[in-house]
């Protein structure tokens, strides 16, 4: 590939644009395929940027990622509202991970040992380091703890950010779904969905189309790959901070009753609190159930959420795969994936935009890459 | 006043709408000011038709006036569906009134005994009926009855049916705001807030503006009355029921701890789930407290509530009186009101609308309207 290379990424959010940047930067002709940039999962999304109380046990490589994934944040975000012009969030403010009763403390502790292994630093805190640093924290909860490198960004402001700075830079946005992706042997055409106009040629297309690019991979003849990308729904609330109380300074996450909840507050008072984990397929109904216990639990950890005012509800499909790691390598020839991010993708997107644009271009990829390549759901593996 | 009466209403919810309706049927002109007709604490409203689950002890009078009122709705439904020609979701299901724990059911007998001794009909629930009758409330409540009188009408659907009647028959709607209320002698003006136009005459006005009338009283030179109208807020919300679980068969209210809650069922599988009652001013925040606590309350009654799909947070300020009491009657020569109905204004106002029309007409007004006369807070009786 050359650095006229026309390249066509399907999917608006935080990948396909993190993406379409790298790709810009080596003067590529850009085009991106979206009914709606911007919207999807990495808007409904937190903007936690978190890799420490994100990682789970038993999936060190991920939790590899993460952490280089943040490191790669830190210059990233003052690149990006530098390039934008307007300032998106980021904040390295720290998370207080909390256990709300014993049960969930246990959890809590075990996570804990788990980090500090890993070299992370996990400060517990005593009631009166709690009462000090976030008043708002409920004393009623059976303990927490405080992670200094787990940090946030305004996902919103940054989908703002990046879409601004590709709009500027000349980048085509043309918005449609793809509805036929034809692999010939020196570029690729895609069909819009409306189908009015002619299919358009590419040299090559990234599918970045988060929970539906399992569709966009079906309609690809000679591939034989099987993701078996699941949606898993989040439902999530938006609040402004009651002005007496204000908002926490914090973000502040953890268990209530095994439940997961958390509340991330912004810079001007928004705070939002999430989410469900729900594997329902692309339900798009907002269930009573859902919201109520989101509610519940936070109010438990923050009474004072009671006084925010309500002004959004909302819910997305994060992009989970079966083991958990993104799809970020080639498909065939000419088509590329960056997809699969599940949780992470504000956090990891970014970086693993930055080593596939390399290996794209033969610029010297990282070795991880091999880890994270969509071939491996082969259909004969699976068969 | 004639049939040829150029009339006024101010305020274009359930109290105004009514009421410009049996002017009309004497042929008056009619004009309606308000920004947006049908909105209001009319339209959030739940809409529930309950002389009997509405009356509080040690008010008779206001017991007595929601019975006429509900006994009026009967024939007034059903020329209203007609005359607009839509449904208007009229639904004589009656209630079912529950307590939720000892507390709650101690306050639900005491409640029934009283409606007895009035000649109501509660007719208290076993289990076994409850499972019967309405299987998705929860057999973990202390206690239920039912009343077969209390019914419900889509207030919504109400009030598009008035508003379409009266655009048919030539009414004039003016979006807008009145600023000044000028009282002549033998007419009175009416200055629109753009101040744009000349301000209009008219042989009378009402003000009909629910917890905004106030305001309104307050711009009349001559008048010395000093309601003193309280907005008391409610907040609201409305889900679609699962399709596998379905809506509840009747209106299902009571307490929770103490706390009031109801949950109305539509035909067409909406729920209104309501209602908080706050003494907060125009405060026009949805607290996150209100809406955690109507959910936590609903689920506790009705659990299979949690599958249904929000899609409505909503808040209106009922417009409260002092003494509960609503202000139908003469305010001064050319004046007059129709407001202050509190939590009562779709089952009471067309009621209502009907003696103030007899009264300003001169046409054997009932003899209970002197009890809802505005004079009754005059600045010297303050004073």
């Amino acid at each position: 590939m050359t650095s006229q290379t026309r390249i066509a990424v399907i999917g608006g959010g935080a990948a396909g644009l993190s993406l379409a940047l790298k790709f810009l930067s080596r003067g590529c002709e850009v085009s991106i395929y979206d009914p709606k940039v911007g919207s999807g999962a990495s808007n409904v999304a937190a903007g936690m940027l978190a890799p420490a109380s994100e990682a789970n046990f038993d999936e060190p490589f991920l939790a590899d990622l993460m952490e280089k994934a943040s490191r790669y944040w830190g210059s990233f975000a003052a690149e990006i509202a530098d390039l934008a012009g307007i300032p998106i969030g980021y904040q390295p403010t720290g998370t207080i991970v909390f256990g709300a009763d014993s049960g969930d403390l246990a959890y809590l502790e075990r996570a804990s040992n788990y980090l500090i292994s890993r070299g992370v630093s996990v400060q517990p805190l005593t009631l009166r380091e709690r009462r000090k640093i976030e008043p708002l924290l409920s004393p009623d909860i059976a303990g927490a703890s405080f992670i200094s490198g787990d940090h946030q960004v305004n996902n919103r402001q940054f989908l703002r950010a990046l879409t601004m700075i590709l709009e500027r830079s000349g980048t085509t946005f043309i918005a449609s779904r793809v509805s036929a992706i034809s692999e010939l042997s020196t570029h690729v055409d895609l069909q819009c969905e409306s189908g009015a106009e002619k299919p358009r040629s590419f040299d090559l297309c990234v599918i970045a189309a988060g929970a539906w690019s399992d569709s966009l991979f079906r309609m690809i003849d000679r591939s034989d790959i099987a993701t078996q990308l699941l949606p898993v729904k989040g439902q999530i609330l938006r609040v402004n901070a009651d002005q007496n109380y204000g908002a926490p300074s914090h973000v502040v996450r953890g268990a209530v009753n095994n439940r997961p909840v958390y509340m991330v507050p912004r810079v001007d008072q928004e705070v939002v609190v999430g989410a469900t984990m729900e594997e329902v397929g692309f339900d798009t109904t907002q269930r009573l159930g859902a919201i109520t216990d989101i509610l519940a639990d936070a109010t438990r950890v923050i009474p004072s959420i009671r006084e925010s005012s309500l002004f959004e509800t909302n819910f997305g499909f994060r992009p989970g795969t079966s083991d958990n790691l993104p799809l970020v390598g080639q498909v065939s020839g000419t088509i590329w994936a960056h997809t699969g991010h599940f949780r992470h993708g504000i956090l990891v997107s970014p970086f693993t935009a930055d080593a596939l644009d390399r290996a794209i271009f033969n610029d010297s990829p990282p070795d991880w890459l091999k880890e994270t390549t969509p071939n491996r759901f082969k259909l004969e593996v699976l068969n």
